[in-house]
């Protein structure tokens, strides 16, 4: 594509380089800036430069957070024995609001992946491994993504922590709540039926 | 959704402002940022602000355009008496694409909608109308989308040149190249045969 403005072209440039988005979506993007009241943009480009410069990720659990300590590490009436670990903020997200969960977490930053050249130097493992080995931990709850770069970090951090008293558990795998059986793939449908629970168990949970 | 940081959700909500990008796309689009290196958000960033303060429109077609008269607008190779009417930027470079437009261009900037609140003053008619009345342009060809708005906002301009010379035209409507007939809508077909041009002239087309 031929731009008629070098400054169209750079902020096109740019606009596409953001993952999913092309050079179509970047000019449409783009012009719709142009088109929008001169502060939209200022207000875009002040808070991604704000957020950048100024970003704090907590001391004890690496998230995202304004403060030293984030509000999840801080909260007196979470149960600090228990540490629930993640791949990213989202993960915490998306927990949090199921309400289910008291306990706290850790952040590792992604999963090892030798294909996209991450290696477990790249997480925040040491600072997991120093937490448990102080001895307050109890519990460590694997939440990665069930995949193969999940399954190995899961290993490698278990494995790390070998000599250690902890209890390691991973979220259960099976069927969705509402889910057809005749839909489900072959692998989820065997771990549900390996790792049934009691009956009575499931009763309480509802 | 529950942000562990107001900054993060800042840059999030201005992100989610964009057209087509819902809160979870834009959550993801500025973790990406915080993953790459500091200067792709100052890149992003500054692009952005550099082309919304020192945007120029051409003087004469309204196109975006680092100079006062677009490029396109000051090639003396290009013939001034022909002026093809479009919606926005997007279609001159559409066009521009095709290698097959000698002439120049006229960027109004959008379409005659009473539903989204466009008026003709909103739009560059005015100096469309003032550029024919000087009398160098022969012939205007209507460019715009065959939807109702901008069926209106060709019959508004044309009314806007009655007592000129000038002669006007609307590119031709028909089955696209390498269409199959059967699955073309009827408004169309009808029209590609309303509109049937001598068969020698396909040929030289070709």
């Amino acid at each position: 594509m031929e731009y008629s403005s070098k400054l169209l072209e750079n902020a096109v440039y740019e606009m596409s380089q953001l993952p999913g988005i092309g050079k179509r979506t970047a000019l449409r993007l783009v012009l719709h800036l142009l088109k929008q009241p001169e502060e939209r943009t200022a207000f875009l480009a002040g808070s991604l430069m704000k957020l950048r410069e100024e970003i704090n990720f907590c001391s004890s659990c690496h998230n995202i957070s304004d403060t030293a300590l984030c509000e999840i590490c801080a909260n007196p009436k979470r149960d600090e024995s228990l540490v629930c670990v993640v791949e990213d903020i989202r993960d915490v997200m998306a927990i949090e609001n199921t309400s289910q969960y008291q306990g706290l977490y850790h952040v590792l930053g992604g999963k090892i992946s030798p294909m996209e050249g991450v290696g477990p130097q790249d997480l925040n493992i040491v600072s997991l491994v120093t937490k448990v080995k102080m001895g307050k931990v109890k519990e460590l709850i694997f939440a990665l993504s069930s995949t193969m770069e999940g399954d190995t970090t899961n290993f490698y951090i278990y494995k790390q922590l070998e000599g250690t008293d902890i209890t390691t558990s991973t979220i259960a795998r099976g069927i969705s709540v509402g889910d057809e059986l005749e839909y489900a793939d072959e692998v989820t449908l065997g771990r549900s039926i390996l790792n049934r629970v009691p009956f009575e168990s499931s009763i309480k949970a509802n």
